[in-house]
């Protein structure tokens, strides 16, 4: 059995924590795991199954030997050091959105897409969280009825925006319940008991960069390029988990909220939370450190009977991340294709 | 000229305390403020216009002489009170639910529809907060460019669920900061950090009556019965202020981006807040005690160019419950229906 050397480019960082605590856990088959970062936090040591591992500088000559390689430390980062590693024959695996609309990479979900693995040529994009978690629900529902619109309005956690994020909203939330004024360095305005409707900048079209990044990597995974798709993307004060109010309207007629529960509920990597009776929908704070997407609230519009309203949640590192990435490298070996 | 006798039914709940304040400061000459509560409360001094007013219990011979009697002390209060100050010859303004979808029930956001008023029969029906807020921001647009269809995603504050809510969801913040384990009494599930899907209870379709209420409501205020319209609400860790992802179908081709911005600039009741380029943008945060609708990231749908996306903020204590009521007494002074 062949056994791999996995890289991880910013294992200090929480996805990059998230990424080695999964490939611990994972029946990934290693021969060295490599924890790379920048210069300022190398030399720091991590327990991995059982060996202390030492974190070295990311720099080009450290990939010699790398079968496998995750980044998630940022797009120039990635964009410096992805054709490193491909040079010295690493598959890479890119968290950042440095390449992930480029013609010839893969974007993938395992759930959605795998097939699309075969076609690498050194490197496959992960997508952006929001995203990764929508179109694994929605998979299974294109799958039977078809798909003609995506209209989806997010409501976003800041540990996305790494750990300052997290310990800004903490913080924040104190300062505002003693009634002192408030400062905000990681977010544009103080997001603790508030909403920012505003997620990455502005493009000139008046969308922000993560609404584009969303309808335009929902189209390039499920491979539907005249799919309508439309985002509003909104942080909110959640530490974790992603959730998402998603409008769909299929192609086909006949579809039942009974259908689509049905087909959720056997959809790999779903979990369906549907029971209005006993209150049993998906919500943040059940999500996290949990590898699924959960759906629930799911009902039919009054108006379109093409369309359904659900309601999506995920944990944001995980399946938003560093699962996903993670994922990837397990089916590259499963398909062997590395 | 005329003076008043007002009365408020809900005194010293956070509603009515909002529309003790806006009478207060408004223009309408009154002779008498009549505050009432529930026993339990009765007997509290209250300062208005510079006189002592001890608040009294709401019982049936208390409406003797009341011209304009708003209610705001839940649905059971108003079921049984309004009969009785109708037949004391008072025009009721209800905040509650109980009889906004009756027929001959005038229901009233006077940006929108204060011609309603005219065919009251001693009751108007004050709308729910999520759907005011939206119908005086689309009103506008819809005159201009006729409206076909509306979904809508909503980002509510806790303070609509009352002063318990708002302290529990302060109360589990500092929990859930201090790593302790959170209880919860106002919300099925902690508010805090989390968002949950659920406004009031499910009704048997699998929407929330909160929901449905967004829904029909709307349809009745812009006197359109076809007019399709999708609703998702949400709860979220919010004080005050509610916000709304808005998509938004018109019935007739051209509109622009700039046309919606120029016809929310001098809308009534409305202040637009849209300037990417300055990170302009409504906020929950922002709106607190102010009167207006506030609207930012207008977007042009890129697949429906009659389509629109929109982001609505407004106080949900204010115009989306005390001042759209006091509006409404106020109207029916200008318009000379009293």
């Amino acid at each position: 059995m062949k056994e791999y050397v996995v890289a991880i480019v910013g294992a200090t960082g929480a996805v990059g924590m998230k990424m080695t605590q999964l490939l611990e856990e994972s029946s990934l088959v290693m021969k060295e795991m490599r924890l790379l970062s920048s210069a300022r936090s190398a030399g720091k040591v991590v327990h991995f199954r059982g060996e202390e591992v030492t974190i070295l500088e990311a720099k080009p000559a450290i990939f010699r030997g790398v079968d496998i390689a995750l980044f998630s430390a940022g797009g120039d980062v990635s964009r410096a050091l992805v054709p490193e590693a491909i040079k010295h024959g690493a598959i890479c695996i890119d968290n950042t959105s440095a390449f992930r609309m480029d013609e010839g990479v893969p974007l993938v979900v395992p759930e959605v897409n795998e097939q699309a693995l075969f076609a690498h040529k050194g490197l496959i994009a992960n997508p952006n969280c929001s995203t990764i978690q929508m179109v694994t629900a929605l998979a299974p529902l294109r799958a039977a009825f078809g798909m003609k619109r995506i209209i989806v309005s997010t409501y976003q956690a800041v540990s996305g925006a790494g750990a300052a994020a997290i310990d800004e909203l903490k913080k924040q939330s104190t300062t505002i319940i003693n009634e002192k004024e408030v400062e905000s360095a990681v977010f544009p305005y103080p997001i603790a008991f508030n909403c920012i409707p505003q997620i990455d900048s502005f493009h000139e079209s008046g969308y922000t960069l993560e609404e584009l990044k969303m309808m335009n990597e929902t189209k390039k995974i499920m491979e539907l390029p005249d799919l309508k798709v439309a985002a509003t993307c909104v942080r909110l004060p959640v530490i974790t988990g992603h959730s998402e109010s998603v409008y769909v309207e299929f192609e086909q007629e006949g579809a039942t909220v009974t259908d689509v529960q049905r087909l959720l509920r056997v959809a790999p990597g779903v979990t369906l939370q549907d029971d209005p009776s006993t209150l049993e929908y998906p919500m943040p704070a059940d999500c996290v450190d949990k590898k699924d997407v959960f759906v629930g609230r799911i009902r039919q519009d009054v108006d379109e009977l093409k369309g359904f309203h659900l309601w999506i949640v995920s944990d944001n590192l995980v399946k938003g991340a560093a699962w996903n990435s993670v994922q990837i490298a397990e089916r590259l070996v499963a398909l062997k294709i590395i």
